[in-house]
């Protein structure tokens, strides 16, 4: 069945391990035994509330989120939180960005309602800046730590030495390489990168700043009530939860180059980016135009050198099975979302196409 | 397949449709041809597009919507919107809320973050209180016209006179019966009942309502800013949109008692209803309480005279393939959610049960 499905490179809704989409098909209408679909449980009914126990359990241990973290299960994804981090965090006071592209952007902008927001850095989406001009009295610092239109990751996370809290939104690298939370005070992504279907945010919060919520926060979007709440202060996206509960299951059990779990699927994932910007790059028919240091292993966007070819480019590879790999309409050219459950022949397949494409239109 | 899956009478999360679960499962790893599951389809595809674009158009149809509203997908649920409600609409001046049992009281206490709220008339979950002290420079009335938790559902919306918009929060019976359009300004819903899985909310807004947010209403909840977006401003719940479509497919094509669609589903909704309280009425066993012109067709609490029975009641009636009958814990007892998947078959075999428990235990 595997070699049926075509590749499909979304930066999101993304690619499922089709290991998992066949579980959730067969449990469709009897999980557990229950007589009952995931989607038709009570969210407060024990079935329930043993899928939200394991998945939070299983997403604890896999990223090792220390003890001291509060795992939330939140809905509104990334441009929600734009909003719900400076409600909860900026006690509407100082908040500095660091901007690298689309996302931070759009994360300082909505800060912006909030709080006093100060750029620390910027750059268009090239390289990660250097020399941040950071305020100590800050009430956080936010940084995109995997900037998915962009394709620039940060592959060590800023370590700030003045106290202020760092919160990074992760979302489309969230669960492909772990995560340093000593440097981190809170982390959020949408599931719909490597995680499961979009319509659920995990958030990940040091318990110290849960309390400090501004008084025009909504109910249902303060960490705090979420946290006391365990997730349940309003019922929570049930199917989703599952469905990512079964992709940490996934992962747990994956074996690649030797090693298990999350250190399994980082391998994987470098090997796949490196195969990838290494075919990018022995060509001057394609181009990666992102600093060498902060390549994103997740979101590998490309541009061919004569954009006239790029319609051609997208029918011959939907042809060859290989999917949604037109870039994103603000920055044109392609992009390759190559998410944890992308295989590596799926990289390969892609690679062989771009020599042959160049070797046919070069 | 049917006869063997038990009666699911969850409040919400609830049954769905089996012949819905039954496609969802069959396109698990493949969407029309696309090689896709849904969870893995940008949204921004033609692929969702169209997805989407059926779904709304079925709705529209089902429920007749004015060409004057906008139809939102988006995401936090009804406790999401007691927040995002008075964000639009309040302009921060006056709410007026009629308080027939928990969800409006919750609807009330939030809506007092942002605006000045005057409760126009309460009452404890039993009946619709009359007398309504309504303001004429309120902002907009809300009522939650069916109270998953008390069982009153409003038969007629309030005619206003006053010119002032009413907000009908509708989760627990919306797609259940027609809504008078002439009548309502907003209406809003969790898809978790009558429609599709959790996490998907549902809104209908007359447009001359769009654009008088606060300023600081998030931009993802922003309703002028979602409807100008066609509901993609952020990664909208894609799989549970597309559940609810096939849900739309499925009431469209229901036929019962010669009737045909929403009608149908509507006759279908009234007749269970009127087996179940006709038998929790005959008996001095059992007891609803609430009052005959506002009981709800969807959900049914009702009381065991003998509350020491509950738990044996419970546990006889999920022998019997009766699952999810206990009641809300800040009432206690039982109740029975019979939403548009639970088949006629379903209340008779919960009202066989009834009398054949009372028959034991009486």
């Amino acid at each position: 069945m595997t070699s049926a499905r075509p590749f499909n490179f979304s930066a999101g809704p993304a690619t499922l391990p089709e290991p998992v989409l066949c579980q959730v098909a067969a449990e469709m209408l009897d999980w557990g035994g229950s007589g009952m679909s995931v989607m038709e449980m009570s969210h407060r009914g024990k079935e329930f509330g043993a899928i939200l126990e394991r998945a939070e359990a299983d997403l604890r241990e896999l990223l090792a989120v220390p003890a001291n973290f509060r795992i939330l299960f939140m809905q509104g994804g990334g441009l929600g939180e734009n909003a719900i981090v400076p409600l909860n965090l900026s006690r509407g006071g100082k908040v500095d960005v660091v901007v690298t592209g689309s996302w931070s952007r759009k994360s300082a902008a909505e800060a912006r309602r909030y709080a006093d927001v100060h750029v620390a850095a910027e750059d268009n989406g090239r390289e990660i800046p250097v020399g941040w001009t950071l305020r100590d009295d800050a009430s956080y610092v936010h940084v995109c730590t995997n900037e998915t239109i962009d394709g620039v990751e940060f592959h060590d996370l800023p370590r700030l030495t003045n106290g202020v809290p760092l919160v990074i939104d992760c979302s489309s690298h969230l669960l492909s390489r772990p995560i340093d939370w000593q440097r981190v005070g809170l982390a959020f992504g949408g599931a719909q990168k490597n995680i499961g279907p979009a319509g659920l945010t995990l958030v990940f919060v040091r318990e110290d700043l849960l309390g400090h919520a501004m008084d025009i926060c909504p109910t249902a979007f303060n960490y705090e009530t979420v946290a006391a709440n365990h997730s349940m202060y309003n019922t929570p996206p049930t199917f989703a939860i599952y469905v990512a509960g079964l992709v940490f299951q996934w992962v747990k059990q994956l074996d690649y180059a030797g090693k298990r779990g999350l250190a399994a699927i980082e391998q994987r994932n470098i090997d796949k980016a490196g195969l990838l910007y290494a075919a990018l790059d022995a060509s001057a028919f394609y181009e990666n135009r992102v600093a060498a240091n902060c390549r994103s292993r997740m979101n590998v966007p490309f541009f061919l050198k004569d954009d006239r070819l790029n319609e051609t480019f997208l029918a011959e590879a939907k042809d060859r099975g290989l999917l949604q790999l037109k870039g994103h309409k603000s920055v044109g050219g392609m992009r390759a979302s190559i998410y944890n459950a992308m295989p590596l022949e799926g990289v390969q397949a892609l690679v062989s196409f771009l020599q042959d494409f160049e070797a046919r239109h070069g």
